[in-house]
């Protein structure tokens, strides 16, 4: 169980060390963003939120703690939607999420939720920092989350901060086998790495982290902002 | 280069063969969706497509290929946003995507476009079978594609057709480390195989399949369609 102000590096690195596995110059590390934000101390009491007006009526409509709702809203820098019991919000670097990524599950206990990491690049680089002092290997690291999505049913893991590669794998101006250009083809490699370690990541939380192993990415110093598609050409918001 | 009439089940197992690889009860093989529309003659040449009034008249306002539009419109059974240049539908078997899914690139020459299968889970259906009776091993199937999503950008691979396995993982009604149940846990594991197989199939197309082993799904008679998020819980159409 991670604690406010652990070294995730160190433990990261203690991990591998024990199961006697060492970084290789390519590796990727995904780690989820719950033992981050505990990490960083982004734990809340809900004891201390005092709810306004609109968190009120919204809990009172459709029976949610007025606490949390409230919390959401803290976290909102606008909201997409709000209706049927569910809050999609953008938050303030930019998410489009539903109730802003707080999180009560996995909690150290009740009345405590979990915010996003308030920067999830700064959170991934210095876990890639870390990992590099401490074992002398640059590797790529990512932070996860679990998301929904509109049109398909069930929630997936995506990157939300990024250290050492590109998120985005832009293939337009290439052209296939028959010699036709891609003109649409930019693919959210990020997020599917991000998948793919989700499915290591069982939810009752005994796998924060995956060690992903021989996928070329393109290093670079990127930020998984890269990832939020644009208000002005989403026609969803 | 896949044709009409393929056994994509036998060019599986040869290409297995090659690589000197076995299947393995408990294996996923995913297979992109291009290659399975090829074998099952889902390409129509747009010389032979006659556009409707409307298809003329947005293809006009965005520069875009009257018969492309017109086709489009026809694997359409309605309409969720039509603007920017963009036509995102709900296709007959109730996908939401970009262009019903239509695709022009890696197509066998100009003016050929290249459409969805008309039932997905039956195409992974019979490449399951087609397995099982060329190796004896009984694998699940995923038919996948490269897909767009509001809010993020860039396109993942996800699953629109099935065989052998259940695509959500439903987690409701366990607990997490704190012993806090879990309401809202529902995963779309098949997207995310989805996404994982697409880190290995550059979109140039050469690589239309790919072996994923060690994931531990739970066997199913089931459909990709569960993906699919119902209209009434679907703040996004």
């Amino acid at each position: 169980m991670i604690k406010r102000g652990d070294d995730l590096a160190r433990l990261l690195a203690e991990a591998l060390r024990s199961l006697g596995l060492q970084l290789q110059e390519g590796d990727i590390v995904a780690v989820c963003q719950k033992i981050v934000s505990k990490a960083e101390g982004r734990i809340v009491s809900l004891k201390e939120i005092d709810p306004s007006p609109l968190a009120r009526q919204f809990a009172a409509r459709w029976d949610k703690d007025e606490r949390e709702v409230e919390l959401v809203l803290r976290q909102t820098s606008r909201i997409v939607r709000m209706d049927n019991a569910m809050l999609i919000v953008e938050t303030g670097p930019g998410w489009v999420c539903a109730n802003a990524g707080v999180d009560q599950s996995n909690s150290l206990g009740d009345d405590l939720a979990i915010l996003l990491p308030e920067d999830a690049d700064a959170s991934a680089a210095r876990i890639r920092a870390g990992l590099k002092s401490i074992t002398g290997v640059e590797v790529a690291v990512l932070v996860t989350d679990t998301f929904g999505r509109p049109w398909r049913e069930g929630l997936t893991e995506v990157c939300i901060g990024i250290a050492g590669m590109e998120p985005l794998l832009d293939m337009r101006g290439t052209t296939d086998l028959g010699g036709r250009e891609l003109h649409h083809t930019v693919l959210a490699v990020a997020d599917e790495l991000a998948a793919a370690a989700g499915l290591l990541m069982p939810k009752a939380g005994a796998i924060p982290a995956v060690l992903i192993r021989g996928y070329q990415f393109k290093p670079a110093e990127a930020s998984a902002k890269a990832l939020i598609r644009p208000a002005a050409s989403d026609l969803f918001r």
